[in-house]
C-alpha cells in the first residue's frame, strides 16, 4: 500500500528562505504566522494527513461511496471519523476571519495545507476543499445576515458547502443553463432544474450541506448574463441557528466514474428549493468566479499533491527492486542485481517529477501569497498588482500543474513497471484519480482559452506586461553571476519564446481569432515553463545563499536543489520551443478540415 | 456506449496504393492476397469486430474475469460465444502455413486484421493474440513432432497459448527467473516454479491451454544464458491428438488490475508440470526474442487500436455536444450553440490524434510487409534488410505507438469533458486498457535502451544506415517537388536531428554508457518522429498521385490526407528538437544525485 510523508522542509523552505514570509508581516493575520506557528501547523496537518488520511485512500477508492434509495448517501469507511478529526481539529477555519470561528492565519496557509491532505487522500480533501470555495464564495458575496447564518457551522466544519453549475445539456458553456428561481413573498426563491457533476453533493459526514446554485430568475436574460448564485441548505437553518426541515433538493443519483471513488459526484434534483441570493441578480457569474479562482488554485494544489505522493512511491520502490546491472558498474554487488535507481531512465522519470513538483509547489505558494496581498493589503496598488498576478497565473496553474499531474503520475507507475497496472500497489488510483483534474473546474483546453483570451488582454496588458518585467528583471540581475547562469540563461531564452508568442498572438489573433484558440494550449504550457523556470531560479539563488551562509544541517538538500533545478533547465524547459514553433503555425491547418473529413 | 467502425478503407489505401502490396507477388501467399481478397477479408473482419467484439468491450470491462476455487477461470459473459466465431471463421489460421491447417496469407493480415480485433475489444483480442505469438515460437523453434502435436490444435483456435516470463521478483531481469526443469527419463521435463502477469492465462474458451515457459534446467548457468524454453500444455496431449489428464500447472489467482478486465492476467504455479524442450537447452532467450518481436509489433498495433476507437468516439462527440460558439462566427445559428468541434482547442486534440493514427498505422503495416519479407523471402540480401529493419523498428513501434496510445485516449476523452470521466460513456476505460500497452511486453523504458543499447550498433549499424540512407534518399528525391516541399522540408530536419543524436550517442556513449541510457527514451521518440513522418511523406505523394490521375470518389479523403500530413508536419513534428537537446544534455546532471537526495 501507498505511503505518504508531508513535504514539511521543502514548504519551510519556500516560504521561509525564498518567500521571506516574515515580510508580508503587515498584512492581517501574517503576525500570528511566525516560522514556528508555520512549523508547528505543518507538523500537525502532515500528521494528520500520514496517519488518518493517507491509511483511507485505498479504502475509498475501493468501497467508494454508496448512494441508498431515500437519497442518502454513505462515505467509505473511516471518512467520518476522520472527516470529524479534521472539525475538530479547526482545519476548516484555519484562514476564515476570527468573527466567524476562523484562526485568521494567511490563506497561504491552507493552500499549504491542502497539499497535505490531497497527497493524502484526494477523495476525503474534496470535501473540506469544496467547503472552502463556498465560505469563500458566501464571504466576499454574501450579505452580512447570510454570513451569520451559515458561515460559523460552515467554519466548524459541521457543514459543508458545494458549487452547483454544470447541468446535463451544459458544462462549459453555463450560458445555457435551464435551472428556474421563482421569487416568494419573503424575498427567497423556489429554485427548480438538475444539476450534475456535484463534487460532495450529498453525504453523512456533516449536518447539513450548503448548496451554492446557479439558476434564472423568472424573466432574466438569455445567457450567462442572466444567472444568479443562490445559497441552497439541504436543511434549512432556523432564526436561532439550528435545524429546520429538509429542504426541496435531493441527491438522485451518484456517478460511477473512473477515480475519487472516496468523493460522491451527485446528481441533484432541486425540486422547489428554498434559495436566497447571493450577491447581485443576473451577477451570479461574477459571484462564482471569485469561488473559481479558489477553486482552481486549489485544483492546482491537487496536481501538485498527487504528483508528490506518487513520487514518494515512485522513489521507495526504486530503491527497493532489484533488477539488472547498472549499465555504468554493478553498485550492488552483495544484491542479485541493483536497485533500479541506478538506471539513468528511471531516473529521468524520477528527476522529471521531482524538477516539477518542487517547483510547482513554489509556484503555488507564491501565488497563495498574492492572493493574501490580494485580499488584505491596504495598499490598493499592491492589491491591484497581487490580484493582476492572481488572474494570469490561475488558468496556468490549473492546466500546467493538473496536466503534469496526470504524466507524473502516469510516469511514477512507469517505475513500478507490471506491478503498477495492479490495484494493491496504489499507483493505479493516483493515476484514475489525477484524471479528473484536467477536466473539473473548468477542462485544461478552457484555461488556455482564459489566458489567452480573457488574461493577456486584459487592462491594456497590464498584468503579463508585469510578469515579463519581473522575470525580465530578475535575469538582468543575475545573468553576470557565474554561478546562476545555468539557471537564468535557459529561463532568458524561455521568456524570449514566451515574449514571441504573446507578440504573435497581438499581430495574429485580432483579425483571425482561431489563431489565438489555435495556440491557447501550447501557450498555456509556454507559460507554466517559463514561470516553474521562474521558481528554479530562485530557488538556485537561496539555494546558493544559504550554501554560502551556513545552511544549518540543510547542506545536502541545498545540493539537490541545485542539481535539480539545472535538470528542470536541462530537460524540461527545452519544450518551450516546439510550443512556440506550433502556436506560430496557427490555425489554417488545424481548422482546414471540414467536419465530415474526420 | 462507444462504437466502433472498422478503418477498412484507410488500409486500403495503405496496402494497394502506397505499399503496392501487388509487388510483393512473389513472396510465397501473397499470390493469393489479391486486392479482392484483401477487401473481402477487411469486409468480413471489420463485420465481426464492430458486431460482436465491439458491443462486448464494455461487458468485458464490467464483469471481469472470475477465478473459481478449483483454479478454473470464465471469462465475461459473451466472450465464450465470440470467441467460438472467432475459431470457427478461421481467423487464427490467415497467416500459417496450410500444412498445419492455417491459410498461408500474408503475416501483414494477421496485423491488419489485429487492429480491428483490438479497436474492438483489447482484452478479448488478447486471446488469439498471445496464441499467434506461440504458434510463432512453435513454428520457429519447435520440433517436427511439437509441431504436428500442438499447431493444429491451436490454428484452428481449439487450443490458445500463453508466453510466461515474469516471475515475482523479476520481469525485466529475466536472468533471475527461478523456476525450474528436471529432466526425465523419457526426455521430457518437471517444471515446478511461480509465473506471474500471464495474460490469457487461465479462461474458459478454449479446450486445451499451451503454455511457453521460461525455465531453468539442473546445472544450467545462472543468468538468461542459463535459461530454457519448454512448452507445458494445461492438458497433456494423447499420441492420438486427444486430450489426457490434467498437467500440474494451476491458476493460483488473477490480478485485479486497472484495465483489460475482460484478459485474465494470471498467477500460475507450475508443481512438476510436464514439459517439452522448445528449441534448444540455455537457448530460450533466443527462442522467446522471436515470440517478442512478434508480440511487440502486436502491442504496437494495440495502442493504434485503441486510439482509433477512442478518435472515433472522440469525433462522434465533438460533432454532437453542442457548446459555446466558434469564435470565428456562429457555425449553428438554429441551434442553442455551435458543436465543438468548431473549437480550435477541440480540433488541436482530434487533429493530433489523427495525424498519428494515420501515420502508425502505415508504419506497422510497411513493417508488417518487412516482416513477410524477412520470413518468406528467398532473396538472403533482402531477407537480411528486411530483418535489420524489423530489429530496429520493433521497439520504436512498440515504445512510441503505446505511448501515443495512452495520450490520444487521454485527448479523447478530455474532449467528453466530464462526460469523459463517467464509466458509462466508455472513454475512461480506453485509458485504463491503453495504460498497460506502455508496460507489458517489456516496458518502454526497455524498449529504448534496446534500441540505442542494442539495435544501433549492431552489424556495424548496418540496419540504422539503411534507414538513413532510405529516408534521406526520398527527402532529396522530392526536394525539388513544390507540392512535396511542405513534407519533405521538416521530414529532412528531423532526419538530420536524428543523425546528429546517434552521432551524439557514438562520440559520448562509449566512454559513459549512462550518456546512453539517459537519452534513449528522447531518442525513441525522436526516432518514432521521422518514421512517422516519413510515412506521412509517402502518404501525401500517393495522394498527390491520386488527386492529379483521378482519385476515383476518394477525393476528399486524399485532400484530408494532405492536410493531416501538413499539421503532422506543423505540430507534431517540432518535437524533434526538444528531443534531441534533452539527448544532447547527457546523464551528469541526472545522475549527479545520490539515492538518499531523492
Amino acid at each position: 500500500m501507498p505511503t505518504y510523508k508531508a513535504p514539511v522542509e521543502d514548504v519551510q523552505f519556500l516560504l521561509n528562505d525564498v518567500f521571506h514570509i516574515e515580510r508580508y508581516g503587515n498584512l492581517p493575520g501574517f503576525a500570528d504566522a511566525s516560522s514556528d506557528v508555520l512549523a508547528a501547523i505543518l507538523e500537525e496537518a502532515g500528521k494528520f494527513a500520514e496517519e488518518v488520511l493517507a491509511p483511507l485512500n485505498r479504502v475509498g477508492d475501493l468501497e467508494g461511496c454508496k448512494r441508498h434509495d431515500d437519497g442518502s448517501v454513505t462515505t467509505p469507511t473511516g471518512f467520518k471519523q476522520a472527516y470529524k478529526q479534521y472539525a475538530d481539529g479547526g482545519w476548516m477555519g484555519v484562514s476564515v476571519p476570527a468573527e466567524y470561528g476562523g484562526q485568521g492565519l494567511p490563506g497561504t496557509f491552507t493552500v499549504m495545507i491542502n497539499e497535505l491532505l490531497g497527497g493524502a487522500n484526494i477523495a476525503f480533501s474534496m470535501y473540506p476543499g469544496l467547503t472552502q470555495g463556498a465560505i469563500a464564495a458566501l464571504l466576499h458575496h454574501g450579505s452580512d445576515a447570510i454570513k451569520k447564518t451559515y458561515l460559523p457551522a460552515m467554519t466548524a466544519g459541521k457543514w459543508t458547502g458545494t458549487m452547483n453549475l454544470t447541468e446535463p445539456h451544459c458544462g462549459t458553456d453555463l450560458g445555457l443553463s435551464r435551472s428556474k428561481a421563482v421569487k416568494q413573498a419573503d424575498g427567497s426563491y423556489k429554485i427548480t432544474g438538475t444539476k450534475i457533476f456535484i463534487s460532495s453533493g450529498e453525504h453523512d459526514l456533516a449536518e447539513n450541506i450548503i448548496h451554492l446554485v446557479l439558476a434564472r430568475t423568472e424573466g432574466a436574460p438569455a445567457g450567462i448574463k442572466g444567472l444568479t448564485l443562490f445559497v441552497v441548505p439541504k436543511f434549512l437553518v432556523n432564526a436561532d441557528g439550528s435545524l429546520g426541515g429538509r429542504n426541496g433538493v435531493m441527491c438522485g443519483s451518484i456517478e460511477h466514474k473512473m477515480g475519487i471513488h472516496g468523493n460522491s459526484t451527485a446528481v441533484l434534483n432541486y425540486d422547489s428549493a428554498s434559495g436566497w441570493i447571493i450577491g447581485e441578480e443576473n451577477r451570479g457569474i461574477n459571484a462564482m468566479f471569485t469561488m473559481m479562482n479558489e477553486a482552481r488554485l486549489g485544483v492546482a494544489v491537487q496536481g501538485l499533491a498527487i504528483s508528490e505522493v506518487a513520487y514518494q512511491n515512485a522513489v521507495n520502490y526504486a530503491k527497493d527492486r532489484l533488477q539488472g546491472r547498472s549499465i555504468s558498474g554493478v553498485k550492488a554487488p552483495d544484491k542479485p542485481a541493483d536497485p533500479i535507481i541506478v538506471h539513468p531512465d528511471v531516473r529521468r522519470m524520477l528527476m522529471t517529477i521531482k524538477a516539477l513538483n518542487e517547483a510547482s509547489r513554489a509556484l503555488v505558494l507564491w501565488t497563495a501569497l498574492k492572493a493574501d496581498v490580494a485580499h488584505r493589503s491596504d495598499d490598493e496598488k499592491a492589491r491591484q498588482a497581487a490580484d493582476d498576478h492572481m488572474g494570469l497565473l490561475t488558468p496556468v496553474l490549473k492546466g500546467v500543474l493538473t496536466d503534469n499531474g496526470l504524466t507524473n503520475t502516469v510516469m511514477a507507475q512507469q517505475i513500478f513497471g507490471g506491478h503498477g497496472y495492479i490495484a494493491e500497489h496504489g499507483m493505479e488510483q493516483f493515476v484514475r484519480d489525477a484524471r479528473i483534474m484536467m477536466i473539473y473546474e473548468g477542462a485544461n483546453g478552457i484555461q488556455a482559452l482564459d489566458l489567452v483570451g480573457r488574461k493577456l488582454g486584459r487592462d491594456g496588458g497590464r498584468a503579463i506586461t508585469a510578469f515579463f518585467k519581473e522575470v525580465s528583471d530578475y535575469v538582468k540581475e543575475h545573468s553576470a553571476d557565474e554561478a546562476m547562469k545555468p539557471y537564468v540563461a535557459p529561463l532568458g531564452e524561455a521568456l524570449a519564446q514566451l515574449q514571441q508568442a504573446t507578440m504573435w498572438f497581438m499581430q495574429n489573433a485580432l483579425k483571425k481569432p482561431d489563431n489565438a484558440g489555435a495556440g491557447s494550449t501550447d501557450y498555456m504550457h509556454l507559460f507554466g515553463l517559463v514561470a516553474l523556470g521562474y521558481m528554479w531560479a530562485q530557488m538556485a539563488r537561496t539555494a546558493q545563499e544559504k550554501l554560502k551562509n551556513g545552511a544549518n544541517g540543510s547542506e545536502e538538500r541545498m545540493k539537490a536543489k541545485l542539481v535539480t533545478g539545472r535538470y528542470f533547465m536541462e530537460r524540461v524547459l527545452p519544450e518551450s520551443a516546439a510550443h512556440l514553433k506550433r502556436i506560430q503555425t496557427g490555425a489554417d491547418t488545424m481548422m482546414a478540415l471540414p467536419a465530415e473529413a474526420f
